[in-house]
């Protein structure tokens, strides 16, 4: 179908490549070899002009047909006027798949969108499937793709992130390197004049290299056909979708912005929820969530085990735990293990707290019996920087333990502290054990997850 | 009174100060000297050991009373038993207000409680006043005094921090220097055996060094004092409370944890509205707010103005803004002055859209004509990273408009992006002008101030 290309091209040509920094042809580039891609890289520059990144430099060819090797993915940044020629040419040396980073199509009025429908249609006659035009490219971390023209480094992970707005999209795309969430995929579907938000769900439903699916969306074009493909990977896995235009005003600016209909957010909403979609209010908020989505097995059970070290913390998270309809464990038998790695002014109810002066030793503990206990089926650990324990040491101690219990339950982290704190949070984020500043970020991501899961335990019974 | 002592004293003791570095007793030596007091510093400990820090030493006195000079405030970090007879020998000194950081007294139950009553007996005896026991001590930055064993850099600012929890607050001690929150005072009130809540707003009401007061609360001992003083200082600056307990269950966790009455949620909630106090929910939230109470003048009007260059979060900002109850200012006539700033395919419609086009010229002018219209009454100036602007700039523009307009209308701004964009923020944010990596948030900060001003407003009226 061409999809599959758009992730694991064997070969890559980007058409436009430039030689000059500060060009998009050459941003291109530079991420295509400094990310690692490992399958051949083609320049192509009607000036035929060398390429160097790096200590590799690249011959161009003057067009795609003079590329002695078949070429799988090739990415388009030359101007608009130029494309309709370039998509023809591609078409003929059997490219499977077009990102087209070009601009000045159907964003600009109808006769844009015109030239993308006859693009769309040289495509499709050739087997080819374009994405955009109006984008900044794709990334694909399992096979070391980075074909944007935006940040370099992003973190591998198991979150795809699928964003309408191009401007957005890249602000995101460094987002996630600051704040260390992982992604296995980063598409931008920009104009959308063949492949859609529906068509990436349907690649990353049987892609195991995703664990979640998070998209930017300003509008979609055919809501039946994203309704229903969504509603079937929801099954699978879970869709987070952030669409602003909630209030009247902001779906008024939404429309005039979009140019999508305002007054729609309704239908908009009630599609999300019978399909199973997560909706997120805000940028921070849909990230909390794909952290824990992406990377954490589904609970086996209601019961949620809180572990603490100051009462505080732990209240605040009972407050949200309660306002999320969580339910907290509260079998004392069971509860009663945690005595053991407290002092006696400790509380093994839940929410367990193990008091200021719960050390390694005491976490760790507490951690294990919580893992390890058939009847525990989520577990929240908190933590209140304090001077007996380096909030790095702790972070250690739940990475060691939760991979050494073969990751089988979902286990969130809260560290509130300062710097340390900041360091232990990133370490937990990058082994894929979501980790956050505040005890009702990780609770309400913990939420979001039973959401899910509860709206496919629901589904199945019916 | 002895209150002022606590954050203008002229000389400072500490008794039990050590020459081992990880004791307390020594922590507070170096804090006040590495964060640069300039009074006279005095180390007490009953050895008579030589304390050094950095390339200062300090000979130390075998009592209070050997100390050849007046001490107005005496830090107290020796074991709970010599506590009494220190207290006595303080108010033989004539010392002003005891600190007292030892911990073991009414948090372990009855018997504490007696001693902790004879002590502020004998304080009172002598005029002394006691700010704790079982605190982590206290900081003012405007006299250059760090009186704790927490973290040395704090960042000196507007906000005064007051936290019951010893744990929580030296985390968030942590937090604050982490995300860049600038403070005028810390305080911890620990046992409030003697100074309370209520206390400290008597003093910050009338410290211009400080512009809004935050306070992390357990409980209140005497609800009808604090009430009657929140009250009274809310006509004059803003107060954010941090309570944790709403939900029933939560409500249990913190009385079992603090010994406070359960249920007495709704009694607080009231007590806090008709206060004019307002309750933040969680501890990103108190900041958040914090950072543009603490800094900004009040609106002078209704009309808020958004700016931003992406359309999609100049629409999250007017979702967040509608749901909070703000309103866009609607002239065209006065919005029309933005035209000049952007391209002709933005918009000069409230949000206004300088498009992903506007570069410095663009956010510069408008920023400009925002702080100049004398109907703008409060600007969110948004920006989504983009390749045309570095945020670091756009963070340069913004400092310097707002400083050139004299700052005498509230303005918020916030960025979305990665490393770039978290430096720029930072940069604001130790300006003292509001910055947040989430347009929602800057909003609903400013709604904060919004709310204040018109509980304020109403309350002259009455």
């Amino acid at each position: 179908m061409g999809v599959e290309a758009l992730f694991e091209p064997r070969s890559i040509a980007v058409i436009g490549a430039s030689e000059k920094p500060g060009k998009i042809g050459y941003a291109v580039m530079k991420n295509l070899v400094e990310y690692g891609y490992e399958g051949k890289i083609y320049a192509v520059n009607v000036k035929g002009v060398e390429i160097k990144v790096g200590n590799r430099v690249f011959k161009s060819y003057k067009s795609i047909l003079d590329v002695p090797d078949e070429v799988d993915m090739a990415v388009i940044v030359v101007p608009a006027k130029f494309v309709p020629q370039v998509v023809e040419q591609c078409g003929q040396k059997g490219v499977k798949v077009l990102p087209i980073i070009s601009s000045g199509f159907g964003e600009l009025g109808e006769e844009g969108k015109k030239v993308e429908e006859q693009i769309v249609e040289t495509a499709h006659k050739y087997g080819m499937r374009i994405l955009g035009p109006n984008i900044f490219g794709v990334v694909y971390t399992p096979k070391k793709i980075n074909a944007t023209f935006g940040p370099t480094d992003v973190l591998p992970g198991k979150l795809a992130l699928v964003s309408q707005s191009g401007a957005l999209g890249i602000a995101l795309m460094g987002w996630t390197i600051l704040e260390k969430v992982g992604l296995s995929a980063l598409v931008s579907i920009g104009n959308k004049s063949d492949l859609d938000d529906a068509d990436m769900l349907d690649y990353f439903e049987n892609d195991d290299n995703t664990g979640a699916i998070l998209i930017y969306m300003e509008g979609v074009k055919d809501g039946r056909k994203f309704m229903e493909t969504a509603k079937r990977v929801s099954m699978k896995k879970p869709i987070i979708v952030i669409k602003a235009g909630r209030s009247e005003r902001g779906a008024k600016a939404a429309a005039s912005h979009t140019g999508s209909l305002a007054g729609s957010d309704k239908i908009y909403e009630a599609a999300f929820k019978q399909s199973g979609v997560l909706r997120a209010i805000t940028i921070g908020e849909a990230f909390d969530w794909a952290r824990t989505l992406s990377n954490l097995p589904e609970p086996a059970g209601e019961n949620v085990v809180i572990l603490t070290n100051g009462g505080g913390i732990g209240v605040m998270a009972t407050d949200a735990a309660e306002e999320e309809g969580l339910h907290l464990y509260d079998n004392l038998e069971d509860l009663k293990v945690f005595a053991n790695y407290m002092p006696p002014f400790g509380s093994y109810k839940n929410p367990v707290d193990l008091t200021g002066m719960a050390g390694a030793e005491g976490y760790e503990g507490a951690v294990k019996a919580a893992l390890e206990n058939p009847n525990m089926h989520a577990i929240a650990v908190l933590y209140c920087q304090t001077a007996v324990l380096d909030p790095r040491d702790l972070a250690d101690i739940v990475i060691r333990e939760y991979n050494a219990s073969g990751r089988k339950k979902p286990l969130v982290v809260a560290i509130v502290g300062g710097i340390e704190a900041k360091e232990a949070i990133d370490r937990l984020n990058e082994e894929g054990i979501p980790a956050y500043p505040e005890p009702e970020r990780a609770i309400k991501s913990l939420a979001a997850l039973y959401r899910w899961s509860n709206w496919k335990n629901r589904q199945k019974k019916e």
